[in-house]
Formats: structure tokens, sequence, C-alpha cells
């Protein structure tokens, strides 16, 4: 299943839903639970932390409802009639640094960090405050950061509570998969220190989906592709990654509990602004996408924010 | 106020609850606010959310309680006769890396820090699932650490959001004031990242409570101190930060926003293990206790975790 969370226009307030992505239709997900009377959490963070059994609920209305034919109460709404948002606000974000090999190269020759592939995963962390949705502006202030920069990312969404998970249990707590751009100010490593250079209010542009493990067949083998303004910036797949996703649950889970609704995003090829010569760093006005396959395209605007 | 959070052992399973510590005595908010026919939030996180009428409701309560003398329905328990907790879990916690100026010399000498003094907070940060609470255990996972630290930080407790506040205005989103040991794996850092380093499970020792920022007459000039098996390690003064606290909320608020209940970890003067020669670090078995005057003492055993 392709799940979003949406809003419609017609609703004010309008509360956030939970819905499922048929194609150009969403299918509100509670509304298909109430029809059946069966009952779906609201959410998808309480859908995932409600577990397998609710998420087999879920596959089975939409099963049903699909192989139901047109029912114009329950057909849900065209993706064009709503906003789409960052999928869910995660407890953490863990991100991998240094996890494509050819970044690691340019990284070295432009940023301040190593020549030799790390022997561990490099990582860091996002706070959920800094998540925002497909459409939604990255906030550009250029009092803070005169190189402002994008990395294209497999996001891994957490399913199960993870402590000291094995390399070959890893799967298991896998919900699903989503995008996430990692947005860097790189002139504000502090210290070397990645946090503020990587956490700032809309850094992590989130979505547009979470594909459910179930539908990704190997999620080693994804196109992955960044663009500015059409421009193709990063051009590679997710086999490239150094440290494989069972590695990185493993290590992390090793010592930082993994949650549900956490999300790990695994690193960036090569193709960053700050490796082309001279950088390219992204400026007000400017359009970013980032895509995978399987998964879609997460599209954000730059904008000034001051 | 002194705010706590409490378990009672007579109580399976034992739900947290919210509680005034008024010397050696806990009273339980929400029961004292049922009695007077008002409402207050059950937990302290929320609370804080409900801003200031919810706080000087609670302090309004507390003061009638007092002023009415002893009631034994009402007098809550013996501090002996309930088990402390984490105040709150914090959406974020964000640390200031080398904020005394003894201990950047310090770090310079023994770690992979620079000499010179940061020109902007380092900052960086731990999750939520790093915490725990007083006389909780520090987990020492001899796999992964041979160099286990402490770092006694005052800790500040944001009251009201705070995106892009001046240093004139920080002080109103202060919400309080605890203790947090700010544990390090000096051996985990990952390509200079302090992450994984810092930010395990039980790396961030958070309480015993949350003072209300009316109780501390000046938080720079609060004396903090930590032992290790009752030797003393670090002995300073809040007056030797580097970035005060009105600098530190508007520098992080200028691009990530605060929240109620997050939490900045402020630094922590020289004393650290890294620090001594030769170095000294955690083992099973010791006990760490970081005091700060006015909040307490933070008292935590550190256990062999494998």
């Amino acid at each position: 299943m392709r799940l979003v969370t949406y809003t419609l226009a017609a609703e004010t307030p309008a509360p956030a839903r939970l819905g499922v992505q048929l194609e150009d239709r969403i299918l509100d997900l509670p509304a298909l639970a109430a029809a059946d009377g069966a009952e779906l959490p609201a959410d998808l963070l309480a859908l995932i932390r409600a577990g397998r059994p609710a998420l087999e609920t879920a596959r089975r209305l939409v099963a049903d409802r699909v192989a139901a034919g047109a029912d114009p109460g329950l057909d849900g709404h065209a993706l064009a009639d709503v906003t789409l948002h960052a999928p869910l606000r995660p407890g953490k974000i863990i991100g991998v640094g240094l996890n494509y090999v050819e970044h690691v190269a340019e990284s070295h020759r432009t940023l301040d960090t190593g020549r030799e592939l790390p022997d561990r995963p490099v990582l860091f962390s996002k706070p959920a405050t800094a998540v925002t949705g497909p459409g939604s502006p990255i906030l550009h202030d250029a009092d803070l950061t005169k190189e402002l920069d994008w990395e294209c990312e497999l996001a891994v969404v957490i399913g199960r509570r993870a402590h000291r998970v094995g390399e070959d249990q890893a799967w298991d707590h896998v919900f699903g998969y989503s995008i996430v751009n990692d947005i860097s100010a790189r002139d504000q490593r502090r210290s070397g220190q990645w946090f503020f250079s990587k956490g700032q209010d809309s850094y992590a542009p989130f979505g547009p989906a979470v594909v459910t493990a179930d539908e990704i067949a190997d999620p080693h083998d994804l196109d992955l592709r960044l663009t500015v303004n059409g421009e193709v910036k990063q051009d590679s797949n997710t086999r490239h990654m150094l440290f494989r996703i069972p590695r990185l649950i493993a290590d992390i889970s090793s010592g930082v509990t993994l949650e549900p609704g956490d999300v790990i995003a695994t690193g960036s090829p090569s193709g960053v602004g700050a490796g082309f010569v001279p950088p390219q760093f992204l400026r007000p006005g400017d359009t970013v996408a980032a895509t995978i396959a399987g998964i879609g395209t997460l599209t954000n605007p730059v904008v000034d924010a001051r």
C-alpha cells in the first residue's frame, strides 16, 4: 500500500487524514473501515504502532474496495483535490553520512570529511521539527547560510521497536519506505557537528508517501535521482550503499532503540551541490525534486524565509 | 514549584503521576485539583503545554494546601515511598558542546576538538530514547565502549514555542530547570559526529525534578558538581558558561523551532573523565551523582548491559 497523509481544501479547519493512494485516487482509510464496521487508527503513526493486524485490516479493506468496483460514496478523492503532507512526525530521524562510495570521495574533496571509507556508519540526527511535507517550502535564510544543499535519500520507516536487533532479524522491523531530502546549510557545521547544519526547520522534506515494505521487491535496487529546476544533479541506485539496511538497523539498535515511526535516512549518492566545481547551492525560487523508483517524487520549492 | 513524575510501588501497573515536591513530601497535583473542583493535566509535558494559566492553578492549589495545614487525605506521599522518573519525555534534547572555557582546553588536550573558543554554540542532539530517570541505570556495554564518560549540565526546559526569538525575549520561553548528565561513549564518535557517542539509550539521565523558573533567582549563578563513587570530579558554577541561556535560545531558535518540553543541555564544565591523566571512565558498579544548587542531585548507577 501507498499510505499518505492529506487534507482537503474544502475543510476549515482541515484535519489531517490517513489515506491509501491508488493511482490518482486517495481512499480515506478510516472511512473505509467505518463502512465495513471495522476500526482503524486515524493517523499513520498510530497505524504503524497498531502493528500487523491493523495493517492487514487496512490491506483487506482496500482489496475489497477495489474488487467491488466503483462506488461514489467510497471512491475517495482525486489526488489533484487533496494536499499531501509529511506522512508522519517521526520520534527521531537518524541520518547516515557518507554512505555511498562516490559521495565519500566528493565530500573529502569539497567538505571537511575524511578520504577513507568509514568503517562504521556515520550517524547524525534531525529533529521532528525539521520535517516538512511534499510541496512545502524549504526555508532559505540568507542570514544563516549561503550554502544550502540537497541530498536525495531512501528513508526506512521503522515498524516495530528495535533494540539490539541482529542483521538477520532487521527486516522484521521495517514498516516501509519513503524519501527524505537531507537538506544542509554546509556553512552551519559547528566545530564539525552537523546538527544545526542539517536540523533546521524544513531541512527534512519527507514523503510523498510511505510505501509498505511488501511493495518494494528490493530496497537495494532502486534508482534515485534529484533535480534542481529540472536539471539532474544526483542519479544513482540504492545498490551503491556502503552500509545496507540490515547493517544500519543492527548497528543503530545496538545502542539506540528504534521505535515505530522512527526514520532512518540511509545516505545520499554523489551529486550534492558542494561537490560541483564551482559549488552549486539552492536559492529562493529553485525547485528541488527527489525521486526514488517505486516510491515517487518529493518536490519542494525553496523560498526566502527572511 | 519543584515538579516531579513518580510512581507508587503499591500500584500494579503503576501509572506515572505528576507531583509537587515540598521538602520530603510529594503532593499529587491532579488529586489536589480534583479535590478543589479544578482541572489540571495528568503529566508534566501536558502541564507545560497548557501554559501559564495551568501553572498558576497548580501554584494556587499548592499554596492553599500548605496554608490549610495537615490533611491526611491530601498530604500525598513520603518521598521515600515513591519512585521518581525522568520528569518528562522531551521532543528533542539539544546539547551544547564546549560551552565552559576550561572544558574547551581540556577537550582540546584529550579529545579531537579545537583549541580556540567556539565563535558559535556547538550544537548536537540526543534522542528521547536516551532519557532515563533518577536512580535508573546508565547502561555500560563493554562491546561498544571502553570510554564511558560523564558531564553534569544545567538543563533548560522550554515552556513556550520559540521560533526566531531574540535574546531579550528568550526568558519568556523558559519553563524551568533541571539536570542532564550528558553521558558519552568517547570511542563511539563516528567521523567526528557525536550522535551515536552521546545518543545511546540511558545516555541522558534527566531529573530529579523540574524547578519552575520563578524559583531560580539566577540560573547563571548555580554551583554544579559531579561525583563518581563520592569523589568530586566536576565542581564549577554556571557563571562560567561561554554562551548564556538567552544567547542559546536565540541562536537555536534562529533555525530550529523549540517546542514546549524541549530541553537544552547547556554544556559541561571541566572535569570530565577524558580530561584526567590518565583518563578515568565509568565502569559497572560505579555511582554517578550530578548536583546543581537549587535543583537537587541526579544519581545513577552504572550497570553492565551485556
